[in-house]
């Protein structure tokens, strides 16, 4: 190459703020944003958070993360999706499909601890950033706590389908109600988890299946607890 | 009383704005607004709630407000201290004392439930809103959580103490476990109680009874739930 086109090839690269440093496909590039955005939501929160510091961290300049991705507000919903998708794929592989919903209930949770465990930076935006910053981030966060919880009912949809002895009398709202109860309690006790470092994911999950499994059994089986006289 | 008398006692009420419109003593006007913020924030949100709105619902001048209770999030605070306090009495009232740790628990989250039926615009406040408004709104609702929790908590401990043929591998860190998970589901249970409206508090105190009684009771008697090989 020449010296005449290295200088040219330099000068554009000064002037042209849009220009990525590096050669990437727009969908890479996005992603690139989207985990330093992650990051740094993450260690400052949604309203400490500047965009400066997550156009510095993705190596890229900050018209350009507006460009990609348009602003805090829409570099945010896009962490709340990207990170729901994953935490949702991540459970429905391990959940799978078959005869024993113990077994698919067990394995999607130690899924779910193991995403909250391996992934901080996802759960801290998803966990405990505020549902009231905006309109559209309330929304975007009710949706992926409603996508979390279809998987949940799903599953334990099946359980009754298949369940004991065929409880006809339990339906979806039954379904959508453990779900309710276990995502509930799946989400404070990443909280036990903090408090506890060294407990695995997969000893949290079975703590938890202890807890709830056997009563759910019965559930599913349309027995009956009553309160005492 | 003479005409120059009430002349006088009148230019003092329409001059003096800091003093209340009817006499009350402090700690009751105190009362009075924390009741008016609750309803505005509950209806509002914390951002979008202004105080103007709070002083006239109670009845009082903008500047006797902040006088009272200091700040926009002073009352914001305010409101959740008293509902929390509220709600652990209401708790704690129900759960009592006694031999019988189902009974206690089942009385304890009734009251729960019924609560939260019963004071809409309380939970609104203690549940939905944002934890990022400030350190100070984060460490309120932090250490609400953590008071709710702790009854929780005392309540599995004594049933630890009293358990089946003395568990006496169970300990504190055990019955906190368990009190995260029955705080983290009953909290999210309010959302599915929200979508069924038909369901009373007892019912859904059932409900929850039936998923986790057993499973916890085996916890306490120290069985132990192995996942499927």
């Amino acid at each position: 190459m020449s010296k005449i086109r290295r200088r040219v090839d330099r000068l554009a690269r000064v002037t042209d703020i849009d220009r990525p440093r590096r050669r990437l496909p727009r969908s890479v590039r996005e992603q690139e944003i989207i985990d330093a955005a992650l990051r740094v939501f993450a260690k400052r929160g949604y309203r400490a958070a500047v965009v400066d510091e997550i156009a510095d961290l993705a190596g890229i300049s900050k018209p350009m993360v507006y460009l990609y991705l348009g602003s805090k507000e829409g570099l945010f919903i896009a962490c709340i999706r990207r990170e729901t998708q994953r935490l949702v794929t991540a459970f429905r592989e391990a959940a799978g499909a078959g005869d024993d919903p113990a077994r698919r209930l067990w394995a999607g949770l130690t899924a779910f601890f193991g995403f909250v465990a391996a992934h901080r930076d996802s759960w801290v935006v998803l966990h405990r950033q505020a549902p009231e910053q905006s309109e559209a981030i309330a929304a975007e966060l009710a949706a992926a706590r409603r996508s979390v919880r279809a998987e949940v009912t799903g599953l334990i949809g099946d359980g009754i389908a298949r369940g004991a002895g065929g409880a006809v009398h339990l339906g979806r709202d039954d379904a959508d109600f453990v779900a309710h109860a276990l995502v509930g309690a799946a989400d404070s006790l990443t909280d036990w988890m903090e408090l506890h470092p060294g407990e695995p994911p997969e000893g949290v999950t079975l703590r938890l299946m202890n807890m709830t499994w056997v009563g759910m059994r019965n559930v599913l089986a349309g027995e009956v607890w009553a309160p005492p006289r």
